[in-house]
């Protein structure tokens, strides 16, 4: 009984269409010989179509894509201050456009350190742990506004918005998957300033806490939180935080565990109602597109989290592990974009 | 002709009395034979305070704090999770009471990397920057809100508010800085997602560096700020950032700078109209409270900045390379916090 699963594929700008062609290849390899196929349309999105036709993010472009099971996105944006995207918000139109029209409140974001890579941390022990960051709310609502724009009375105005439903529905992830690993769950938030969004952030996950009796539950201002990644990372297991807490450290992460060339993320609707979307934490990097320079690791990790969203978990487990052999078995020797994608591919059908 | 300066102690909860003696220490030997004597009056404030009266922050104690030329804060805050402190929030209301109606709108946190510090990071380089951190806007103004509170329809808001009265002044300030440093200043903000404040922070830098054409600028997403803190701290020389962001990044800073032990900080008036304020970075950390084991050395770096803030340059100097001696002496031996106060003195009065 063979399943196909329609995969929205937008390779993007910049090092996006590089790192996409290597992660489709893993992809192919993983799934080969399971029940499952890939059915891809290819959408043509980013600064590069802006630039082209003067569109973002089209109604008929999200109906269609909204058509997929899934979405594999590689990294969109363009050259910083070309004058010619001066008008245009390309990250937040479409990115963050996909994130909100496409409701992923999950926005999860595995660090691993693994053996052999070099971060820039002098004893980082045992790094391993998923941050789980709200993605529809908070900061990023786009709810702000400014008042006499350009003079001395300016006031510009941003609202962060969080709802007990976007709260309660992030929170209860976090503490599953919490259960699934090491049981301990962290909560980051700065509930001394942000008092009104951090009594809500407070209560939920207390009200949550009480159906997981065994998940170990801790709080951590976000100051807080950067010193403990770069003093003592291998302390946390999950950490549940806000949209724009989630977003410093999750880079903060990225770095302490060998840099975002490494880290995969996934935007995903647990509930179903839309398609998942699964992307590299980088971004479009123009300024060594093209050259083979960009790792696709980080894209190739995606697939892993694709696969474990579509419940192959055992086709996503051998991705993750062919990607740790190839990390540990790294000379420092440059390699290029197809050069670590063919190394990948050929451990995953060893 | 010598002068009197009027200064307000508030040593504070937990550790602050321990490490304010040292402070206090430390600016009676630097200022020994200068033309300043200092008149100090100490304040009782803080949850101790608060436990026994239920004030935190009275207008009686603003009106007398005021009349005072600069103030000397140790730290404030209970036992996480007292709960006879439940109702109250002390760090708010005390001092971003203070900051704010003293109208701290610069906070000015230096970060600097003493040889011999055993950092967290494996090659930082040479760190030497300072943090300008807006002090009286942004998402810390309060001004959210709650509807529905407790129930599964609440909605918590969190307004943060921009001035381009506020950025102008603290922009500036950082501005004059960096001229008098290396010559770079870097705006660390979100601007592709916070585009009210982005483009507010923006514009006003844009503006004031046609007035410094010796200063070169550049700009990083908070969240690429702190990969680059950890992977090339030595690239910074001023950061210009508001109250939030300044928050986070300065914490990051000072861990990768030997910890927040060592990190002092200015809560500054500049215009005058207010007394500057002095405190260490650090909390009250009220589990190692009244057992001599906190590091002196981030409250009497405070004073370094206290005496240069005063005009008091010299003296400041001199505080400081004590305390650079005192750090480059260090061999691990664990010493009490009067041992480093008395040690810091002795350097300071050979
Ligand atoms: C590009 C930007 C809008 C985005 C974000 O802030 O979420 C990015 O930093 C990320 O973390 O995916
Ligand atoms: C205690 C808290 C309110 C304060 C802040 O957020 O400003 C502290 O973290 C600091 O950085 O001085």
């Amino acid at each position: 009984m063979s399943r196909v699963v329609k995969l929205a594929v937008i390779p993007g700008d910049g090092i996006g269409p590089e790192v996409i062609a290597e992660a489709e290849k893993a992809l192919d390899a993983a799934s080969q010989g399971s029940d499952v196929t890939f059915d891809k349309t290819r959408f043509s999105l980013g600064a590069g179509r802006y630039l082209e036709t003067g569109d973002v993010l089209t109604d008929d472009d999200l109906a269609s894509i909204s058509q997929h099971d899934a979405i594999l996105l590689g990294a969109v944006g363009g050259v910083p201050n070309d004058p010619r995207l001066a008008g245009a918000n390309i990250e937040r139109g479409l990115l963050l456009g996909l994130r909100f029209a496409l409701d992923h409140y999950v926005n999860l974001r595995p660090s691993k350190l693994f053996p052999g890579v070099p971060g820039p941390l002098r004893d980082p022990g045992d790094v391993d742990f998923v941050v789980v960051r709200e993605g529809t709310e908070g900061a990023y609502v786009g709810n702000g506004g400014v008042l006499r724009p350009g003079t001395d009375h300016e006031i510009a105005n941003e609202l962060g918005v969080n709802t007990a439903h976007g709260v309660r529905r992030v929170v209860e992830y976090a503490f599953d998957l919490a259960e699934r690993r090491r049981g301990k769950l962290t909560l980051v938030h700065k509930t001394n300033v942000m008092v009104n969004a951090g009594r809500l952030w407070t209560r939920i996950v207390d009200e949550v806490a009480r159906a997981h009796p065994a998940v170990t539950v801790d709080y951590m201002h976000i100051d807080a939180a950067t010193i403990h990644l770069v003093d003592t990372p291998s302390r946390f297991d999950v950490i549940v935080t806000d949209n724009l807490f989630g977003d410093i450290l999750t880079d903060l992460a990225g770095a302490i565990t060998g840099g975002i060339g490494l880290a995969a993320s996934g935007n995903l609707n647990p509930a179903g109602d839309f398609p998942s979307m699964f992307e590299p934490v980088h971004g479009s990097a123009p300024d060594i597109a093209g050259q083979q320079k960009a790792d696709p690791t980080a894209a190739i990790g995606s697939i892993a989290l694709l696969l474990d969203h579509l419940g192959l978990t055992e086709e996503s487990v051998r991705v993750d592990r062919a990607l740790e052999e190839d990390i540990a078995a790294r000379d420092g020797r440059q390699r290029s974009t197809v050069e670590i994608g063919d190394a990948i591919v050929a451990r995953l059908t060893a």
